[in-house]
């Protein structure tokens, strides 16, 4: 599963700086018929799902990948599911959280698009 | 999507218990293709899901699941993923570590098996 790995790891790549450095950049990566789940409010499609993210309660945050794991999603389609662990550091990294993030990402057009996309802090 | 969050809960009520209770017993939830990665190992296959399960290295363990979220996976089946967080109680409890374990559950013959499983335990 060497290739599904690698686009786990590219898009993970992409993903995590982008949403550190500017967050309306990863509208690219969501469709009208994508899903978020943030610390369990639920939002829908593109437009809402950065709006969300634009507005979240912190100015400046880092993510820090800790674990990728990726696997085949189906048996017709190249899609895949991601499991991300990591940290989070906020406002200058006075608090460090733990974070989980779940992935569906859905091949198009020789890109990959998040069909899915659950997030939750984790607390020890 | 009551629905939706309806069958993670009865799927996460079922499945951690019989984890702790008898390992064994979730052989009914996967099939010859799911897919099971453990701490970044790849393991394929209800027989040698189960074996790897069955051979974890600690006798006694508790879930205490905190959250789980669901989505629908598929507009054409009625496939959800799940994200579950929460802590692990190994051999008595003198560890606590803190888990994250994400799913894809595929509708078959009006129940569902595990396509997707992969779990990892989140560091502080």
């Amino acid at each position: 599963m060497a290739d599904i790995n690698a686009v786990a790891k590219a898009f993970t790549d992409f993903y995590y700086p982008a949403f550190d450095n500017d967050r309306a950049s990863l509208q690219a990566l969501y469709r009208d018929r994508s899903m978020l789940t943030w610390e369990q409010e639920q939002i829908m499609g593109v437009t809402n799902i950065i709006e969300k993210l634009k507005n979240l309660p912190f100015t400046k945050v880092v993510h820090r990948v800790v674990t990728v794991d990726a696997q085949p999603a189906s048996a017709t389609i190249a899609s895949l599911v991601v499991l991300v662990t990591g940290q989070l550091l906020v406002d200058d990294g006075a608090n460090v959280l733990q974070f989980s993030q779940m992935f569906q990402l859905i091949p198009e057009n020789g890109t990959y698009y998040v069909q899915n996309d659950v997030f939750r802090l984790v607390y020890g």
